[in-house]
């Protein structure tokens, strides 16, 4: 199942919202309606929401009217794009990649600019899946044999272009013959762990039990987990981590139980420019989705809430990150300049 | 609003699965129906279940018919009241009183055995209320001033026969002008905490603030909790505590954070029997409490569930426990024992 692909002019985008009980795609023809999709987190996961906004920039160029100027009308659809959602770096990444490549071709003719925008996207998209590969067979080294793997959220082919970063290095750990069984959390108040998680493993066959977020200490507790591996959203100069809300809390119990606790990440989710998790913007959403499931209230309507959509881990708390270049130990902050450079 | 209250020889038993949607009393006239809404979580809170087991065995005795045998007949009203959940020991704690009670008056007539019954019943109910609120006044001093407290589930006055333990110490301090604000975790799979906690606390003019389970760390993290007090299903000799699924991973964020963690409970919910927390029977509930909300399937229908309601907090997380006669701190065993004496 595609995350999303690329036909007749148009986005196709699985539409995750619905997920596990429909699987349906919607259509997007219009760069506003990406952004839209977005926002209401259709698409999800920092490398997809990256991808997305890629075509999305391509789908702007599409829209373009010769009574505008160029710059400044693309400009606004990089804009529009950017103001979506503030976490993950992934979605500026690719943003930033599709404006220079536009920059490189602008004095080309419009249809010569449109071909390599699209290639550009569509380069983003599949090099994703690839960068996740190598994710899973760099991760393949910390699996013990007979492993139980607990993730958090959807770190999956759902939140990628494809085959997953968390879920990147079970699948590679599965293929491999050392996977015993996951432990996703259910991952409150958006169920990506219920929904997609749950979903595309066993989509694929492999052993996965679903808890709710409140239970992963008790199961730590009873010796039911060799490892942890989850995804992330941002990670900074110094190994923080932005990641989904409850990731801070999952890497304390781990290091009370003395379990490893490993994030998954391709190069694009590493963001150079912030010396520190305490740098990155964390999203807040609208508290219905905490009153709410569906359009089912299950709190009183009046009631106060406080909906972080992610939290930062402290690389303190983090033993590797596994990268598409190979797994970063502490000290994080030499160790990521040394493969991934520094500005 | 009632927990329960007994009218015309019927139970009315706030039916707590509707809240805070619909408030709605069940009227049970059997022994059977009370069984069933103990197991069904139409009461639920150790201390409330304890009083509508004892009402139970009073529908119970006024079942009887003179064809029977009166100590095996409502022996075996005992075990089925007694089979209903594992876990709180407070509905072993009340049939027993009422046993006792039972074997006290068993050669008077059965008007007198069925009248001294709905007395012991309406004791344990009418006491409850009375121990929370001395709960209330002993936990007051462990509140700071302008204090921010995070709970989970509901161990409120819906918990109990009114009043309650964690949110007796809640309301104490909202009496004395000492609360700020309350952090409620959502509590899933049956949402206790944005059911019941966030009704209750909101009916009585409290400020709290709904937040998802996995967002408790976080919260933490940003100095917005300054103590965390929730209830208990069980304590054994040694401190350790069974509470509602989330509670373990709570204590170990708090000791992270260096917050002040305790456990509010009355006499009723100390087991002396029980050497440690190793010896409580976690009760696991339907998996279906995790794949739907309501009626509503929100993960795959097939997919594997783990689903412990309890779990156990070792006495070494804990800062104190509130009870009804002071505040018990390390050494537990020792400080257990002076308090509540042994077997």
């Amino acid at each position: 199942m595609d995350t999303m692909y690329w036909k007749d002019n148009t986005l196709f985008l699985l539409d995750q919202t619905k997920l596990p009980i429909e699987v349906t795609y919607v259509k997007l023809k219009t760069y506003e309606e990406v952004a839209e999709a977005i926002v209401s987190m259709k698409v999800r996961g920092a490398p997809a929401i990256g991808a997305a906004a890629a075509y999305g920039m391509v789908l702007g160029v599409m829209g373009f009217r010769n009574d505008q100027n160029l710059d400044n009308y693309l400009r606004n659809v990089y804009e529009t794009l950017k103001n979506t959602r503030p976490t993950a770096v992934n979605l500026f990444w690719a943003l930033d990649r599709m404006w220079k490549k536009y920059l490189e071709v602008k004095n080309q003719n419009f249809e010569e600019i449109a071909k390599a925008l699209l290639n550009e996207a569509k380069s983003i998209f599949y090099e994703d899946i690839e960068l996740n590969k190598k994710i899973g067979a760099y991760g393949l080294e910390v699996v013990p044999e007979n492993a139980s793997i607990l993730t958090h959220c959807n770190a999956g082919a759902l939140a990628t272009a494809g085959y997953g970063t968390a879920l990147g290095v079970v699948r590679a750990a599965f293929a491999a013959g050392k996977l015993k069984r996951v432990f996703a959390d259910e991952t409150r108040p958006l169920l990506q762990g219920a929904r997609l998680t749950a979903f595309e493993l066993l989509e694929d066959g492999i052993d996965v039990t679903l808890i709710c977020d409140n239970m992963a200490g008790y199961v730590m507790s009873l010796g039911l987990v060799d490892l942890v591996v989850v995804g992330a959203d941002r990670v900074t100069a110094n190994g923080d981590v932005a990641n989904k809300i409850g990731t801070y809390s999952l890497a304390i119990l781990a290091k009370e139980h003395g379990i490893p606790f490993y994030v998954a990440a391709p190069y694009s989710t590493i963001d150079l420019n912030l010396n520190s998790g305490k740098d990155i913007p964390i999203e807040e959403r609208n508290p219905d989705e905490v009153r709410k499931i569906g359009d089912r209230l299950i709190a009183p309507s009046k009631v106060k809430v406080f909906n972080p959509a992610f939290d930062v881990t402290p690389a303190k708390y983090i033993t590797g990150i596994i990268t598409d270049r190979g797994i970063v130990r502490p000290p994080y902050r030499e160790n990521i300049k040394k493969l991934f450079g520094g500005n």
